[in-house]
């Protein structure tokens, strides 16, 4: 397949090929139906398989209980940010947020809009949410606590989650999720947009802890109660399938091929010490994010200066290297190393920014 | 291609063959990308062409005047049920809606669990929902009125759409939009869960009548307004990608390979005409719908015994005819001949039903 490129963008974001050529082969006739998978019903055994295989994959992977429940959803992670807010608020209980920049920040501002007492408890907004908070208060008193466990605007990446006293954290996972092994007990609920390291957009992952449930308010939208969901298997309506047939394909690539969550740390640790220790190594290339803060998913990075920059994404994506421009709001360049981007990209991206620096610094 | 099926789901439906072929051919490097289509950012010049050109498509095909904006959204209609009645009602102007069965009837529900003030203004519940009400009153004092195009579930089928007097219709039109020529103008929103006639599950359609954004509140989170979609050409977040790009090749398809959608309605008329036709010349067949009111997209009927409708079931998925089991909240059969289900799948499906009656009868 040598004319795929190594692709660095930050979402929707590669894919595992393996993955990819089994859509491919698989996409006129689903399995002996006669159909494809999008032209099989939602109510059928085909999908049925799909769904329930994309579940159990998750449960394993992530090692959760029986007190959790998987949920696929729509909408995205900016879907999530009201749903949490209506969902999981309770009377007299402030919602505790933590900001470490816009995803946190979007998420606070619905909360805000919805007119919930939320409180921001911890932030990075005074050094430009370059950094995690190293202590969060515990409030017993809050409804839940909520975080974004990665940033892939700034790079940074919660390291330890907080320790709450027993209230439940909320987290949008969706650029790390299934990158590094957790704890998910203290979670009443993850959720993740499926387009950085689970599988196309169209698909919003939502891990629900069972006690959570009981929160759900009975006069809201049918569509917007977590319990619509969690009683009908995410099948109260047409869900997205084709999205949720990828996200499954994804799922056991990992849990299959890479060999589960743990492995797939590993390979990821190896992926950013080498990009890291490239930034480090001279004074050329200069990383964004506070070392110990630095997130293993997004790699931020600025060079001497922005016509270098230009330069820098330039022949990156003429040598086959995509989409390393930072994001629009801060500038520089990014470099996303989801699971599904091999050790091979990240070495290449290592030769050709030494190479680079020869020649420009 | 003989290892398909002819596929009559009622959705997720059958999909023209040349657009899979062409979703396969490209899958794992779209337009010399290097990249699947899955894996291009939302934000690239790619995913930009996809987008706008579905947009300009869907403006053609339906003939759509500057004041319409057309937008993805994701959740389905079921998400369209509230969001409809949270952006569009008027303060003191009652939601009026029509009630011809399930998704109108879910409809309705949406609209008073959130407390909106809504009027059933013409139904057809005292017959089972087997008939379109022939007259429905005009309100001025309304916010808008509401209809299901088409029920799938009964098979029904507007032929004329109510006159409102200047009150904006609403409808959902998830199972014949693309199907026939209407005039768009007294529309304040269509919406349309992509699934049936224009593209897999994931994506829905929402077509909105610029004044439409007026109305629009502004203190709803800003995933459930209808301004944040058409500000941002549906890109305020992520959308379902993938989804919108299938949708383009289906459009694609109706616009260059049928000729568009007059061309298309006459084909779906054909289909129609020969089913009923089969269904009316004897007894063994009975169709549930009255007669004026026929879906032209989904054609119930039952036979003399609810074994002889299992028997005839399994017979044709035997005979490679798919997805015939009528919903499960009314039984009997369906066929479901939306606009990529070809003649020849129709007339298989006759000459099939002929055969089963010799043998039944």
């Amino acid at each position: 397949m040598t004319d795929r490129i190594f692709n660095f963008n930050p979402g929707p974001a590669v894919l595992p090929l393996p993955v990819l050529q089994e859509i491919q082969a698989e996409l006129l006739n689903y399995k002996g139906s006669g159909m494809s998978i999008m032209e099989v019903s939602h109510r059928s055994k085909w999908f049925d398989d799909v769904l329930n295989d994309a579940v159990a994959r998750t449960r394993r992977l992530l090692n959760l209980s029986d007190r959790f429940r998987v949920l696929f959803l729509q909408g995205g992670a900016s879907m999530q940010f009201p749903m949490v807010a209506m969902n999981l608020a309770l009377p007299g209980k402030p919602l505790d947020y933590v900001d470490t920049g816009t995803w946190s920040t979007k998420a606070i501002k619905e909360a805000q809009i919805l007119g919930k007492d939320v409180r921001v408890v911890a932030g990075s907004k005074d050094r430009e949410y370059t950094y995690i908070p190293e202590t969060v208060p515990v409030n017993p008193d809050a409804s839940y606590l909520h975080i974004t466990s990665n940033n892939t605007i700034r790079g940074t990446q919660w390291k330890r989650f907080p320790e709450t006293g027993g209230v439940p954290l909320v987290s949008d996972m969706s650029s790390d999720i299934l990158s590094r092994v957790f704890d998910p007990e203290p979670f009443g609920l993850i959720y993740a947009g499926a387009q950085k390291n689970a599988g196309p957009a169209g698909v919003t992952l939502v891990i629900l802890r069972e006690d959570m449930l009981e929160r759900v308010p009975a006069d809201l939208p049918t569509m917007f109660r977590y319990t619509t969901y969690a009683e009908k298997n995410s099948l109260f309506n047409t869900p997205p399938c084709f999205a949720i047939y990828v996200v499954g394909l994804v799922l056991k690539w990992l849990e299959e091929t890479v060999g589960g969550v743990a492995a797939m740390e590993d390979i990821n640790r190896r992926k950013a010490d080498l990009l890291y220790a490239c930034i480090d190594e001279t004074d050329f290339y200069r990383g964004t994010a506070s070392p110990e803060s630095r997130s293993a998913m997004n790699v931020t990075f600025r060079l001497p200066t922005p016509e270098l920059e230009q330069k820098f994404i330039e022949e990156a994506t003429r040598a086959g290297l995509g989409g390393l421009k930072g994001h629009r709001s801060v500038g520089g360049c990014r470099a996303s190393i989801y699971n599904a981007m091999p050790l091979e990209g990240v070495e290449a991206l290592v030769h050709f920014m030494k190479d680079f620096e020869k020649k420009n610094g």
